[in-house]
This record gives structure tokens, C-alpha cells and sequence, in this order.
């Protein structure tokens, strides 16, 4: 049982670590312009042209941000890990090393033709993030194996409920990009957003999506 | 209570991941100067032409070291953390990650016609720091919620306008970058090294800007 | 005795630290394809053409993933750290660094004249890091001197035979270069795969290659 | 006291983050060769042409893993920090995140007309390194204001003794750079060597350059 919880500290501190680089790589994608012409003036024109990429690194920083967040409070409620849970979260750890992928691109394309593309794998990403999210939730309380213990029923199906509706929201973000790149953009700023304010009324519960 | 003090762990290991990667890719400016001809003689003067890179690098890098000081001190006082709290963390954080390319951008235009520019967003995002930190200390202190207990009062009301005081002096550093560029480094710089010499006088309180 | 305790402490953190660096630094050899013509079909052609990439990407970060879980299990075994130990943790953890590289490289030239040469380096690397492991795990048996008490004998044995077998296999994914580069991913990826059935079935032993 | 404990520690995950990722950084100089000719043979070419970068990656990667130990070293023996403490820590830190960039001009340049000054500069780097360990280590053993206590004295001296070798012999390493450059990082590998011997023979000392 010790080495149980000596477990589970070293998986947070691995996930933590990849968590907070892919976070901080996101300002990687942040170019200083080269060879700009026309002085203090033209160095400023060239700064705020660049506004998609600074609207595609809030997005995702406070995406990610909102994600540790609930990775911190699943393992609030784990006691041990099996290899399911283990498997669930690398799968997840796997997709967070690729926003900052997903980022540059739409930080890229966002002003360009391909800004559809760019942005449905942004989505895209994003669904395949709250599948994880629903994986390792379901690993964790299936036959309440991995739990703590007196973690109240109600609490249970109340963030599986919330895990369950960030998959189609997702899904929706995506399939967004088809009609409008900054409608995605928009659904996912508004979702995180959103996930502040219910986390603001809330109590001590799981806040997701 | 004791999942509280759990709580603040975990946020202070993703945030000292965060400053650690962000202090550290501050390096990665530094460029290795290409194709030099020359010889030995060629290679010693382009690196010599490179002082604006190793200028910002140190003021960055102290600059950030002395956040991380104060942000481990922030959380000295602090027992566990809400909503409010982990918000103007996180924006911090942002920030904190943002360091490395508006370095990147004084180093690249501390010596062309844009370092106005430059620097004054430069110094825009440690005026934003400094909000960043006064709205987390405010987090903090409010009604003694999240504060340890045996805090003294005038500890706290110190703290407080230590603080205060970080907003009005990297305004100035901003403001400075439109009388002369180097003016904004030297600001920048006088303050970290005023921040060695107070807390070298000072006690256990927190010494900040 | 106690101080030892913290010390195989601060060697995990160190290494947990390195592993998902490592580990996140794959996802930048993803490249943004830059200047596509024929807008949002010709973006979705580029990243499709670009395969290899996400071939090499999920093998690396699934292979290393595991490699972290087995040097979790090593340390869970482990009670104290001597010179031998920690130079084959050290070896470990530069081949370790090592693996974006090579993944770049095949990710560069699976489609290319070159591949041969790519997978047997890919491949080569793996083969030293399987040496590494059996170095540490036989610095941490050795005379039983770094393990802690009531380690059973056969688990140790049932390790010693699973760490062996890493070796040869490695060497034929290397080897397979020379047949196919596309063999040499699928050994790789066979490898991982099968440990995660091994892992579902077995018990709380140490599975690796 | 007990805060005082806890202090030591953020420090100490905050400068491995530092070491762990200045260290996993050293691995982004090794760069895949860009449309080379010639099939598998043309690769292998260009792989093999690249060995100053092989030879700088070890050098760089050992000596920053052994620097760490004896990091870790002086912390064991250390209760709680001070301000002169913590400045020559971040002193150390921003040489060590400066050590992949020197580390990439070797093996940019070792080949070249401006070898020298590369291996000057590479040597430099080390110099201070070593002048930032003496001032870390006198800030420790100071009146013994933050030294645990039971720390033997001859202990002490000894450390003290060794610190002090460190740095005439890098000042060697660094002037060697002008007879011919692989001496300066022949003498660099010789003294991780000679530390690694040092160290298997001696007991629980601290063994530095």
C-alpha cells in the first residue's frame, strides 16, 4: 500500500514534467520577425501581424493549463495505478507533447488558404485529448479498484458526466473549422472559459469538459 | 487539510517546472555564429558582436531567477490554493514563458533601428509580471483564506507594498525604451540587483518587485 | 540509512526529469510543412505525406514511455545508489537524450536512399540502452548489496532473464535495417506492444526487454 | 527549522530541473544531415563526418552529470540557504544552461580556422563554473552557518581541498585551447575520468573539479 502511493508520485511527477514543458515549448512557436524594414515602425507592423500566433499560444497555454488542472484532480482521487490507467495516461501525455505542433500550425495557416486543415487537426487533437481524459477516468473507477476510499459515489458520476461532454464539444470545435478556423478557436477559448467560471461556482469537484 | 497542503505541492512543482524550462531555453538565443571567415580572429570578433545576446541573457535570466525566488516565498506564506489563486498563477506562468522571446527580440533589435519597439515590449511583459504577481499575492492575503495561520499582519502589509511598488518601476523601465533602449536594461538590471542587496539587509520577509 | 533514502530521491527526480524532456522534445521533429501551394487540400497533402514522422514519433514516445516505467521499477527495488549504479544511470540517460535525434533521422530518411543507414542507427541506439539497463540492473543486484530487504530471489531472476532478452532483440531490429528500415519499426514497435500484453497479464514484477 | 528543510528542497527540485534540462538540451546540436547525395553510403558519410559533434555531446553530457552530483553532494551536507548561498547557486545554474551553447560552437568549429577560440570559450565557460562551485561551497561551510551538523571538519577540508583543484586545472584545460584544440577537451574528459576513479575508490566524500 506504501509502495502503492510512492507509485502514484512518481507518474505525477513524470506527467507534471511533461505537462509543464509542452506548456512552456507552446512560446517556441512565438518568431522573432528577420530582416524587417522600415524601422521602430516597421518592427511594430510586423509584431502585431503576428497576432494569430499570439491568439493560438493563449489558447492553448489555457487549454493545457485547464487540463493539468484536471490531471491533478483525477490523481486526487487515485490511490494506485494499474497498467490501464498507466496505458490511458501516456496516451494522453503522448497528445499533450503535440499541441505545441498543432499550435504553430494554426499560428501558421490561420491567415492562409489552409487555415480549414490547420484547424480541424488542432480540433482534431483536442477530441482525441478528452478520449484520453475519459479513458483514464474510466480506469481509475472501474470497480472502484484504483480509488481512495470514500470518495462519494455522486462525486463519481458527476465528473464522469462532465468528462463525457468535452467529447463532443471537441468534436464540434473541429468540425467548426469547416464552416470557420476562428469559430474553433473560439469554441475552444470559450470552453476554457467556461470551465473557469463553473470552477469559480464550484466546490471541490472535478471541473473538465 | 492534508490533501490541501498535497494540493500546493503539486502546484509548485508544475510551476518550478515552468521557471526551470523557461530560465533554461533563455540559452537557446544565444546563436552560434555561421560561416565566419576569417579564422580564429573572424570568429572572436562575431561572437564579441554578439554582446546584445549575452546583455540580455543575463538580465533575463537574474530577472527570472528573482521571480522564482519570490514565487517560492508566495508560497511560504500559503497553506492551499483556490480558483482565484491557480487563475493568477497561471497567468503568471504564461508570462513567465513569454521571457525567453522577448529577450530573443532585444538581443536581435538591441543594436538596429527597432529597439524602441523591442524594448518596450520587452518591458511590457514584466509591467504584466508584476500585475500577474500583485494579483496573486492579493489571492493570497484575502481574507486570510489561504494564508498559513501566525502570519504576522505587518509582514504581510510589507509584502504588499514591496509589491505595489514592482508596477510603477517596470512602467517606468517601459516607458524609458522610447528615450533610449539601453535605459530599459539598465532599469531592469538596477532592479534585481537592488532586490540582491535588500534582501541581503533584510530578514525572512519577501523582497520583490 | 536514511540519507540514502533521499538520495535514490533526488537521482529519480533527476531522471524523471530527464525522461520527459527527452520525451517531449520528440514532438519538435514534427514540422510545420512551410509555404504549400493549393491551399487547404495541398496543407492536408503535405501532412500527409509527412507519415514518417508520425510513424517515428508514436515508436519513440511509446518505446521511451516504457523505458521510463522500467526504470520506475528498477528504482522501486533499489533502496540506496553507489558509483556503479549511478555511472549506468548516467549512461542510461545520455542514450536516453540521444532518441529524438535518431527519431528526426528516420523521420527524415524512412522515404529516402538513406533509410538503411537511419533504422540501423535507430535501431543501434536501442541496443546500447538495453546494455545500459542490464549495467544498472546488475549494479543493483550485485551481491544484493543496493536492493532493499525481502526482494525474492526468483523475481530477481525472472528480471536478470527479462532484461537479457532486450539485447538480441534490439540487435535484430538493427540488423532488420538491412533488410527493410520499415522492419526495423515494426520490431520496435512489436516490442513495446508485447510488453504492454505482458504487463496486462503479469503482476507486480518488472517486464522490459 | 522545518521550513527551513522544505526551502532547501524547491531549491533543489528547481536547479535539477535546470541540470536535467540543460543536460537533455546538449542532444538538440546533434543535427540530421540535410540533402546529402550518395544513397545509404552519402548518409553514413555525413553521420560519420560529424564526429566533433559526437565528441562535444559526451564531453558536455559527462561533465554536466558529474557537476550535478556534486551538487547534490553539497546539499547533503547543507540544513538551509542564504541569500549568498542562493546567488552563487543561480550563478552556477546560468553558466550550466550556458554550457550547451558552448558546447554546439566546439562542434561547430573544432574542424575550423576558429577552433581555438571555440575551445577557449568552451574552457572559459568551465573556468567559472568552477569559480561558481568554491563560492557555493564557501557560502556553505561559512561559520558553518548552514551546514548540518556532524559534519566532520577533516570532511570539510577535504571538499574544500578539491574545489580548489578544479579551478587551475580548467584554467589549463582553457589556455591548452592554444596549443591545439582537442587538448582542451582531452584534459576535460581526463578530469570526469580521473573523477570518476576518484570516486569509486573514495567513500562518501565529495569529489569535484
Amino acid at each position: 500500500m506504501k509502495d502503492e502511493e510512492k507509485d502514484t508520485g512518481r507518474i505525477e511527477a513524470f506527467s507534471d514534467g511533461v505537462f509543464s514543458i509542452a506548456i512552456t515549448l507552446l512560446a517556441l512557436e512565438l518568431k522573432i520577425p528577420h530582416s524587417v524594414e522600415g524601422g521602430a515602425e516597421g518592427l511594430a507592423l510586423a509584431l502585431i501581424n503576428q497576432w494569430p500566433s499570439y491568439l493560438s499560444f493563449v489558447t492553448s497555454f489555457c487549454t493545457i493549463l485547464i487540463m493539468w488542472g484536471n490531471h491533478h484532480e483525477v490523481f486526487r482521487f487515485v490511490r494506485r495505478a494499474n497498467t490501464g490507467f498507466m496505458l490511458a495516461n501516456g496516451f494522453l501525455l503522448m497528445l499533450v507533447t503535440v499541441v505545441p505542433f498543432t499550435t504553430a500550425l494554426i499560428s501558421d495557416y490561420l491567415n492562409k488558404p489552409g487555415a480549414v486543415v490547420a484547424c480541424a487537426v488542432y480540433g482534431g487533437v483536442f477530441v482525441l485529448i478528452s478520449v484520453a481524459y475519459n479513458l483514464l477516468w474510466y480506469a481509475a473507477v472501474k470497480d472502484r479498484a484504483l480509488l481512495r476510499s470514500g470518495v462519494p459515489e455522486q462525486v463519481i458520476r458527476k465528473v464522469t458526466r462532465n468528462y463525457r461532454l468535452g467529447f463532443p464539444l471537441y468534436l464540434l470545435a473541429t468540425a467548426a473549422a469547416f464552416v470557420s478556423p476562428l469559430v474553433t478557436i473560439g469554441i475552444c477559448t470559450a470552453l476554457w472559459v467556461f470551465w473557469v467560471f463553473t470552477m469559480r461556482r464550484g466546490g471541490a469537484g472535478i471541473h473538465s469538459f
